[in-house]
């Protein structure tokens, strides 16, 4: 006769979460190349400097650093068994930064703290908004993030008038410390791309050339290779009796795709400053093929006088191309449904070379 | 005029095996960083000493050590072109255990001895019963393992009375000596697991939380990156005439997919020190949802006073959650069909800090 | 009010190459054991050179080199961009050789030269000859290749008289000089095989026994680990418009699973000397079980005493097989349709142990 253990984590719910309340993820990870060489045949991503080791000593770095959302990933994969594995959204990301370079080798992990709780009317939910930072194994911090998510009650219907919503930057302030290299030198033939800081001109759109389709292997094992361990990720048994049908793909390796598409046009903006803002507009699923298109919001000069920041908004198309979407929204002010993801980010650009 | 050519190894027969027969396996396999990227995206393992050095580092090890089961997959699929090209059914192992830890940059290689013989008496087929041992390169004993496999008969009919049957322990005795450094300082934020060797008792029952689906490329990918040629997993031009109709997965993926799930429960539970016998009670294909339970068999004391073992079985079912699953055999004894991996092992897991 | 950006790379057309032009290709690539895994994961690739630090030291190799197939297709991909985006077909490829070996933590880059023009008749099209070459970080050469692609004209109508078309030799010329140390001491129970140079004759069919399918993601990590992003192989939603109606696999891909397939045989040919040509003679999609067959051409005796050449002819075969394909032509002189490749190679094999 066997007794039913009480050991499982089923997640935390809404009532679990407490203002000021801190966690440590589990499962700090030693990043290797193995990780390197999964991400590029997962997403096709094609920025040089994440490429060749060579490339970037030439830049000034000890060697390839990671690519900035392959460390992304890694970090907050850890995450989700403590903040929403009971999530019924991941509303929204803000003040995503990448402080400090992340080298293969390198071991990180991730530490949560909650700042902001609200009651949904419907007694069923609620949000919680946490602040996340990720080290490296000196202590540095290599990824800094603010994100809201909702999840479920364990009582349903109990109100207790929770209402305290924390603000966010609608932009990431820039630093006049950026820690990147001095970038001179820049090797035209060896990134793919002419184009430098002075270039791109707000208001410009660029419509990527490139679609590519996703299948569900690709997008599984993404996931568990973060160890990411979301359900809706994983469970097509689970899936198919829900509204979906199937399982909902991870939107952070829709992020990965669109921006390796991004490649051609952005090619020397090899360095992601930090994500303002990012929306999971509509959900997308195995067979889906992704487009994207990205607008040029701002061109940002910075003191350094090697380098410029762009703020960009790439939006990913599911099984649609950029030169058939004039705008993004429908005449109700809701997302069509071809749009997967509207992402508000910054990148630096080298400035061209005297 | 092209002749055709007899070096095609097309595997060995019944009637090439014979007792005391030794079989060096070709393939030594130097184990690389990729290796262990590739084994957590194909099972979404989430052991933390097999994830971050510097964890592994305070335990007392000079590095991370591979997963015990990728270590195994590795090492045991090199026997697959010499043992089990021809082989109708796996049918069994014991005394499978784990020696000493395997690191990368290890370069490991099999050794087989033939221990058992016995022809059926439908004069078609015969179980052949081996002992292989995996030495990494100081030859040091890595694996250790006996299985039999059913194989056809190059000459249907023949019938010459063979019956050589070894006898196998049922459980893999403990030694009092076990390769592990001392188990001071777990740190549980790291393991994400709170649970010590005290906290288990005989009889309780983990149900797993997680369900994870494998696609075709999953397991055709963790095939053959194990260099395991074993046809019914690659061939579907083959299978679709078979009465399977479709490929049939590796049946250690299987392990692997149910021993990932198994973390959430375990987390502390981070060596496998024996399998003691192993069922694929029935087929896995692509598209099944794999779910499992675990009870806890026996709590074994060790002389070490910083750690105890646990016998587990662990259950793997398809398409079908462990709550729903009382017993595993239906009313003729036989395994209910949803059933696909019974595991009975042993895991090392620490006792609480003083 | 967005601008349509003109930084777009929409690749070259006909127009754009001129004989005697040099393409640096971005991309530089410093290749890792992550590159290493994923071959073997995606192919199942057993040569034991590959495959084993160890074996590859007793051979006189500083460590295990990389599979000439891999390191083909990673510095190949690179030229995708720049010569075929815009490519209707891959015609062919001449004198392919591998000058020097490569291996982990080496960086290659590839420039091209165009060697060749043609306009086709239809006024819309024409073919590209160019001649490219793989360079080491110590620009040694470690690949060295001609091809030619039928690529799309801008402006299609124009006539311009274009007819410079190169001449390639039909077989790689043998060098005295041989870049493989000296072969004594081949461990046949480590490489799997014990057939050497003299026990292969001209004439002689190997009828290989392995079948591997192929899905979506298996060829589509590929060609996104090879950074190659020719559209045909990614774009299903483009694709499903296309006569062939889904996406078609990267022709390389078919390559190196038929290299591995023809392991069966060649265990001891570890090394490719050169690809004298090949023929996509017939697409392959997803769900395609690939098959091979080897007839040896010709045997080649080297000054060297401790090895030999074979030039090989490998067809791969889809969803068929070898046994039940005799001649590879129909009544027409035509491909057979389950025919997807035609390659003929010289490989590199061990002299019988003096």
């Amino acid at each position: 006769m066997s007794k039913i253990s009480t050991k499982i984590n089923l997640g935390n719910f809404f009532e679990d979460f407490q203002i000021g309340q801190k966690i440590v993820h589990p499962l700090p990870r030693t990043i290797s190349d193995g990780d390197v060489s999964f991400y590029i045949a997962l997403t096709g991503s094609r920025f040089a400097l994440n490429s060749s080791d060579l490339l970037a000593q030439k830049m000034g770095y000890p060697k390839k650093p990671l690519d900035d959302l392959l460390m992304f990933h890694l970090t907050f994969g850890k995450s989700v068994q403590d903040i929403s594995l009971n999530a019924i959204a991941n509303l929204g990301y803000a003040e995503v930064s990448f402080p400090n370079p992340v080298f293969v080798g390198d071991t990180v992990r991730l530490v949560t703290e909650v700042i902001g709780l609200k009651e949904n009317s419907n007694g069923k939910s609620g949000v919680v908004y946490v602040h996340s930072i990720g080290y490296n194994q000196d202590e540095k911090e290599v990824l800094n993030l603010k994100r809201w998510v909702m999840v479920h009650k364990r009582n349903k219907g109990d109100m207790n008038g929770i209402n305290d919503v924390p603000t966010f930057a609608k932009v990431q302030r820039i630093s006049s410390q950026i820690n990147i290299p001095t970038l001179s030198n820049i090797d035209i033939d060896a990134t793919g791309g002419k184009y430098f800081f002075e270039d791109y001109e707000e208001g410009e759109r660029l419509n990527h050339a490139e679609g590519i389709t996703i299948d569900n292997s690709d997008h599984t094992l993404a996931t568990k290779l973060y160890q990411n361990n979301a359900k809706v990720h994983f469970d097509d048994f689970m899936m198919k009796s829900s509204p979906m049908g199937q399982r909902l793909m991870y939107g952070g390796h829709v992020i990965s795709i669109a921006r390796s598409i991004s490649f051609n046009g952005l090619q020397n903006a090899q360095w992601i400053y930090s994500i303002n803002s990012g929306a999971h507009s509509n959900p997308t699923y195995a067979g889906d093929t992704i487009y994207a298109f990205t607008e040029v919001i701002e061109t940002i000069n910075h003191e350094r006088e090697d380098l410029g920041l762009l703020r960009l908004r790439t939006v990913a198309l599911k099984n649609c191309r950029p030169e058939d979407v004039d705008t993004t929204f429908d005449e109700n002010g809701k997302y069509k449904k071809e749009v997967v993801l509207d992402l508000d980010y910054t990148v630096v650009i080298p400035e061209k070379q005297k």
